[in-house]
């Protein structure tokens, strides 16, 4: 596995989607809300013009939903893009990144020719943790440290608005949060992230990124989204029944040490490399994708991650995972 | 007009699509090809999944349409993105940028704290050029100079393959070819560039970039137009004939010096920023948008550039236009 290779890839050798039950990629197993799939069939044919650069109705609905001002968000084409905009502009070139975590940071910052270091000023925190599925203590961190800490908070809306440090960001200088919305609506092929920032930081960030970066599927996408609260309530009621339900059945199989999730996914530890390949490999036979971990700085090939999603689904990976032991 | 504002602004001061007829946008009036639209109905539940990152399919298809191989090839989020990525790897911070030409490209190197050189050892030619419509000289500057040279051909497709110099690449050291797929097919919205260039700078524009650049609708678009020889065959026939025309008819009216175009839009100058204005104004009020290019380097308000479209709207602003004088 290369060290920057991710889940949720569903493609053949030609590069054309399968039909994989997919518990790599975290993603909202209810799918896309079907308001958004009415407002992209809806507005088709607006992808003949521009997107607008200013994504008003986007950033309106972001600001609606999170409770902030427009004047501090930023919209990306996908939270990735976030960090490659963001590190270009960091002096000194360093960034500390605690691992394990989501490993695009990392290969955003070796673009950027950011050196790793314990003391630099810029610190990322993913909040709840990937892939270990842990909330971090971000509010602590915030109080014990003067640098800049950047929370991403892509699997937040799984766990609930009261984690999020959103609120902070203008209080506590040197506060950037940023989440993706491809999880939580299931909306990874579109491409949408934002970022919430103080005012300055956010000018930076629009003079560094090419004007259309989010193009306009996305953006009708996104409003269709925020604004669907029922499918919000529906996802985290699911999410606070499946995810004890998950971790109560994987951890009764002898063999696994599963750790605790908070969000949409769940880690385990197999006891040697060899288990954990056997696993993925027939997984993989009954049409199943999970995550190894192998390429997680910090973990290794013992590991796997895969997403919770719905109850005949998890029931079904479940019952190959006892076979499999 | 600020310094890095566009065409196509199509929307209202919400940020909702208005139903303007749109000259200030160059994008082909036949709008997105049928098998485009098919595909992207069809294949709309994909987004559930991430997108290809190698975006194979794409790739395979811009290959085939151009004879090129895979290898040379990295696909980017419209052709601005390019910009943005290449320019960040360049060493010394230097770009020669001849004027007048597409904003976006100085506002790319601005980002990227590149200084403005006539000594650069990367020289930007748009070709055929925006705003002027006329084909630069490449072959010529390609020979008399050892710089690099990004040639953008983001509206060779309304020329024809001749006038590319995508054949050189791998030929001549140190030539890169970007190209937006979003005019000739208009789907300015979702987002689609490729850049062509040896295998060494492909590679290092893929560790910069990232890895879900390119949405995954605009992989399903590119490679449904890209395959549809039938509607560039009839997007050429149309924009022969018609650039003559309207260059005709344009050019019989008192008061406008029109430079004769090889692509789809076409610039005139008026005797006065205050005649150009009246113009701007007029067709405003007739829901008409044409582009001023006040806001290009090297050209002032007395210059505006319009897209050449269907007869019908050709023959209407024409009317207008007359009417304004």
């Amino acid at each position: 596995m290369k060290p920057f290779e991710h889940g949720g890839r569903v493609y053949d050798a030609d590069g054309r989607q399968k039909n994989w039950l997919d518990f790599s990629a975290n993603i909202n197993p209810f799918g896309m809300p079907s308001t958004v799939r009415t407002a992209l069939e809806k507005n088709l044919y607006g992808i003949e013009h521009y997107p607008d650069p200013e994504a008003r109705l986007l950033k309106a609905a972001i600001a609606r939903r999170y409770d902030l001002d427009v004047e501090n968000i930023a919209v990306f084409n996908g939270a990735a893009e976030f960090f490659y905009v963001y590190f270009r502009l960091l002096e000194p070139k360093e960034i500390f990144i605690p691992t394990p975590t989501f490993s695009e940071y990392e290969r955003a910052a070796l673009a950027a020719g950011l050196k790793m270091s314990a003391t630099a000023e810029n610190i990322i925190l993913c909040n709840p943790n990937n892939p270990t599925g842990q909330l971090r203590l971000v509010d602590e961190i915030l109080h014990s440290t003067a640098a800049t800490v950047i929370v991403d908070e892509s699997f937040i809306d799984f766990v609930g608005d009261e984690h999020s440090v959103k609120k902070f960001v203008g209080r506590r200088e040197g506060l950037i949060v940023v989440q993706s919305l491809t999880k939580i609506y299931a909306i990874p092929g579109l491409r949408l992230g934002f970022a919430v920032a103080d005012k300055k930081i956010i000018e930076r960030l629009e003079q560094s990124k090419d004007v259309w970066n989010v193009n306009y599927l996305a953006q009708i996408a996104g409003v269709a989204a925020l604004d669907n609260q029922k499918y919000l309530d529906r996802t985290r009621r699911w999410i606070e029944v499946e995810r004890r339900y998950v971790f109560e059945r994987l951890s009764a199989i002898d063999g696994l040490k599963v750790f605790e999730p908070t969000a949409n996914f769940i880690l385990f530890r197999c006891w040697t490399e060899a288990a954990a390949k056997k696993i993925i490999d027939g997984l993989k036979k009954n049409n199943i994708l999970v995550r190894s971990c192998g390429n997680f700085r910090g973990l290794d090939g013992r590991f796997i991650r895969m997403a919770i999603r719905l109850r005949a689904e998890n029931d079904l990976i479940i019952d190959c995972l006892k076979g499999l032991m």
